[in-house]
């Protein structure tokens, strides 16, 4: 007989409060209400009239509403296919080589699922999107970790995202006969960092030298402000041991609607796939539609030109504001978060933090001590580090500036009152 | 280095080919078109007006189109605490005893994922809805299968869905000290059996006895045609280790919206959501809003009266034809699946079928006669069986009468043409 009925698997034991609870609740309790927050990155507004109205139509047609085929809507499928065959400069096969999924995340779970035996390694580096790791761990994985290295001058001077470097002969060391997959994200979330094309030739040419499949995270794709360079097209060595990530709730300013896909060979694609239909069986059919016309539609609307213009106005708006505080930034060369660098900022000796804050590292308690005194919610860092590496970020804070510019000016007029903790 | 980069993980490996892919791909192929499809589970019509102008209105709001909370939207978690409280005689806490996920699928593969280490045994009754294979063995779980024996004289008789039979001297047999859950489905896919308060009684006192959680599937709760009995609802000690799944697709007509849930005790509960999380992270968000606006107004739109009442309807419609030409049928209690014997059907001996049907059981040839020849397309029950008991079900097939009215009429119209094979 079972002792402990009620006993979780030790994959979902571990109860640590993740840093998304603690600004949320934090933000719940301040002082100062409504909180301005550019915490989480979901946009503060709506998805484009033609997206909106496709999800409207879709919604009144009865296969619309009915389960989809596992690997997506043919009509999704062949939209991507379309929408990306230019970039990968050669026709991909819309029914064999890409995929739909719930989301980016269910996608990068699925991959996961679909090649990790218990034991396998997989690369990451850090900083990393929190989910990764439980995404990894599920199956049995297990995280190798290689440093991004922060810009030297940070805490003096405003730096380039570019100058988070990556150093190579640490990442040929961490590979090990157990070396699986290696996950790359550019544009990089929390960094902001565009890999270069030199980067990206320097880690799939270790790729291919173990035949390690590379997952490649693009959910920015269509945020970048500086050359953006894909690494699946580099060379069919590299191809063939790529899968892409894409995301429609970041695409098309829709974070809640769960559409997400993977774009890469047959011999992978596949078992994604197959992954994907033992995971969550099918994805939402009335999204999947619409995020098809808003592929269909973008370059027409203008879309894609519209989208980045606008979010690197509203970083350049926001981070005007660090100027004016002397306070440096790591400068984004893509994406919607920027990283400004808080050490000149001195917290008061006695100020009252909760034990589950002044437990954390000094970006907790800035993060916290914002959300109080100034009513701004912004994510400490250090949750995207391993512990022996947190100390590189904690005197930084992630800002999503994916919000009206109503609320970024806001949340400068707020943020201004820093300026009174501010020491030289 | 890794020798064969693109195997996959065991979980995914197997490419045998689905009974969904098998029929769907025969459907498509029919000289027969369009073909009647009452193949899978899926409504022929839309949603009601009041939810689906609840979704509309959902696309127009910001934080309907972002990201939900992990544990899904307040106001759905609320609307199903409401709707659920008075059959559960005592008020369901919406923060600590619900959990949204991306359909029951989704949801059940959670709860797995919660409790299962690697070698845990689940106790699943014969016939079962296949992914629940693939969603215990995900996390390593091991499958122990106790059958439903079915009427002794089905072949002969039209009989009821309760005479499919349980023992539960089999069923205590098949415990042992490695047992930790048992997944019960009532209303049942595909028998439309209605589990007896006293067979719930007596499945319920083995799993307090030996501390066994219970995983409830009613995902077609509102489909009832004799008294139905949730088994959490029997005492607080059977309460205490059950979690009972729900779907909003088969409750509001939208199999494709992806939006399900559990309800039960907070000890079992947060570790489901904790193992969505690391799923799916958070599910589909504007379908999450209409859902909830369904259950606040099903009530006063008299929805659930009219959705049983059409639903038995079509049953009792599309079940003339069987007692027309003299074929018997187990007549469903529950949701909306027929299991028709067509043991008297003999289909010609030199038919032309495919390698991959010709080497199934005699119930993937029916499927494939009917499809071709009457252009009808129905599920061989076999894949809901393990290969030992398949046998059990070899002459029957299942029909889904989820259909608009005409359409099950075409069907009978097109069943007609059985008669010229049928040999008393
Ligand atoms: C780097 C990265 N990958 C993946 C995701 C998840 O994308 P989705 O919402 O499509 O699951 C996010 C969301 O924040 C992200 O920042
Ligand atoms: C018994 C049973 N459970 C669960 C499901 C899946 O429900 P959902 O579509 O909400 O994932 C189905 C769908 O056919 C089913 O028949």
């Amino acid at each position: 007989m079972i002792q402990e009925p009620f006993k979780p698997a030790a994959r979902v034991a571990g109860q640590k409060q993740d840093v998304w609870t603690i600004v949320n609740e934090a933000a719940a309790a301040s002082p100062i209400q409504p909180i301005v927050n550019m915490g989480q990155g979901f946009y503060g507004y709506n998805p484009p009239a033609f997206v909106l109205d496709a999800a409207k139509q879709a919604l009144e047609k009865v296969d619309c509403n009915q389960y989809s085929p596992t690997k997506g809507r043919p009509r999704l499928k062949k939209a991507i296919a379309a929408a990306y065959s230019p970039f990968f400069g050669r026709e991909i096969d819309p029914e064999k080589e890409v995929t739909i999924t719930t989301g980016a995340n269910e996608g990068m779970l699925s991959a996961f699922m679909a090649f990790l035996e218990a034991g396998d390694e997989v690369i990451l580096f850090e900083p990393f999107f929190d989910q990764y790791i439980s995404n990894i761990e599920m199956p049995g994985g297990k995280v190798v970790y290689v440093p991004l290295h922060p810009p030297k001058d940070g805490a003096t001077k405003t730096t380039s995202a570019s100058e988070w470097t990556l150093d190579m002969s640490e990442l040929e060391k961490a590979v090990t006969d157990k070396t699986r997959m290696i996950v790359l994200n550019s544009p990089h979330n929390p960094i902001g960092k565009v890999f270069s094309k030199q980067e990206l030739q320097a880690i799939s040419d270790i790729c291919v030298k173990h035949n390690i499949l590379i997952l490649s995270d693009e959910v920015y794709d269509r945020l970048y402000y500086v050359p953006f360079t894909r690494i699946a097209t580099l060379s069919p060595e590299v191809a063939r041991l790529t899968l892409t990530v894409g995301s429609g709730g970041k695409n098309f300013y829709c974070t809640g609607w769960r559409v997400g896909w993977l774009i890469g060979p047959e011999h992978l694609i596949k078992y994604v796939s197959a992954a994907h239909t033992r995971i969550c069986y099918s994805s939402v059919s009335p999204l999947q539609e619409a995020t098809a016309i808003g592929f269909e539609k973008a370059d027409e609307e203008g879309f894609w030109e519209e989208s980045k213009r606008a979010m690197k106005g509203k970083m350049d708006r926001f981070n005007q504001v660090w100027d004016e505080l002397g306070l440096p930034y790591s400068d984004p060369e893509g994406g919607y978060f920027v990283l400004a660098n808080l050490s000149k900022v001195q917290l008061p000796a006695d100020y009252p933090f909760p034990a589950h804050v002044a437990s954390r590292p000094r970006d907790f308690k800035l993060s916290w001590f914002l959300i109080k005194e100034l009513g701004v919610a912004a994510i400490p860092p250090t949750e995207f580090f391993t512990d022996a590496n947190a100390h590189i970020v904690e005197d930084w804070l992630r800002f999503a500036v994916c919000k009206n510019d109503e609320v970024l000016e806001d949340a400068k007029e707020r943020l201004r009152g820093l300026r009174k903790y501010i020491r030289e």
